[in-house]
């Protein structure tokens, strides 16, 4: 998606330790127009799916799921990361290590949100070691529900994640692929 | 909000301690067909008073402050709850109680997102104690940036966070407002 790949390239930040910020128009100040182009492309991708539910993880996920469940017309669910008092106890569980906050985390849905009649399109914001697409990839198993596929808006393919995660049969479509940023410059995959 | 009230009337569930699940449509499972329709209220109320930004605080107030902010075609900043190594030092930071998790947070918000020049609109899902608004509310105050309201889905009018918030000078419109539901049925404001 090259406004998006344009857009990385002008205001993402590449840090030391691998990490690449897009906070000016990801995941702490959000971008809804860009929002609203990220959505249209994910529908564009999966229509024709069957799609009947989002699923994606708190918090920089919740955004990005909203604005492409609108195109479909379908609800989204969010896993939560730690279990409330507002959550009942008839969840599926799961473990996710997080790469930016250095600690794992119980990540948990309600039974009630997936069902084997679903079929569930994931929506994250990164892929890089999988921790959190593997656990929602486990969370809609548990379920008994189709998976119809992730998508992603921005892949560290120089991290194994995506190969692990297509490595286990799941159909994983990445708005912008990044190959290296090793030098502190950017390459996307095409 | 008529369609709101009905909603909270047919699928919310009161539970004891003074809790009120909407996680069926608005904080775990989210319907984005009736967010759509907070957001266009939001921006009914709140048209004409020249808002720059939103801000919300992660997680259950990002999908209904992204609805809103594509009305006004405005961006959305969230509040963080846990200062990670993706934001950087210069923060605005306060601390929030959290009465549905029992534990106290702290919550920050880059200095690069929030100026004296902005006119802003903090959009959250629940009034209860208050903490959560309290707290945004001193994180625009910190930034020097004016504050044209807060726009609450769900207020429950029989705790004090509403009074105190009002008390301020702050203007708080609230799309649902419950005075009682102490006996398990739900009575809103009018």
């Amino acid at each position: 998606m090259q406004l998006l790949k344009d857009r990385i390239l002008t205001d993402g930040q590449v840090e030391t330790g691998g990490v690449l910020k897009v906070d000016g128009f990801l995941n702490h100040r959000i971008d809804v127009c860009l929002l609203e182009e990220i959505g249209k492309e994910f529908r564009r991708i999966f229509e024709g799916e069957g799609i009947t539910k989002i699923l994606t993880i708190e918090a920089s996920g919740i955004a990005i799921a909203v604005e492409t469940a609108r195109f479909f017309r379908i609800p989204v669910v969010f896993a939560k990361k730690n279990q409330s008092i507002n959550i009942a106890g008839d969840v599926f569980a799961t473990k996710v290590e997080s790469f930016t906050h250095g600690k794992t985390y119980d990540v948990v849905v309600s039974k009630k949100f997936l069902s084997p009649e679903d079929n569930i399109l994931i929506i994250d914001d990164f892929l890089a070691n999988g921790s959190a697409l593997l656990g929602l990839v486990s969370l809609v198993r548990d379920s008994g529900a189709s998976l119809a596929g992730a998508g992603i808006v921005i892949e560290k393919a120089f991290q194994s994640g995506g190969d692990i995660v297509r490595g286990l049969g799941v159909r994983v479509e990445s708005l912008a692929r990044i190959l290296d940023m090793s030098g502190g410059e950017i390459v996307f995959a095409d």
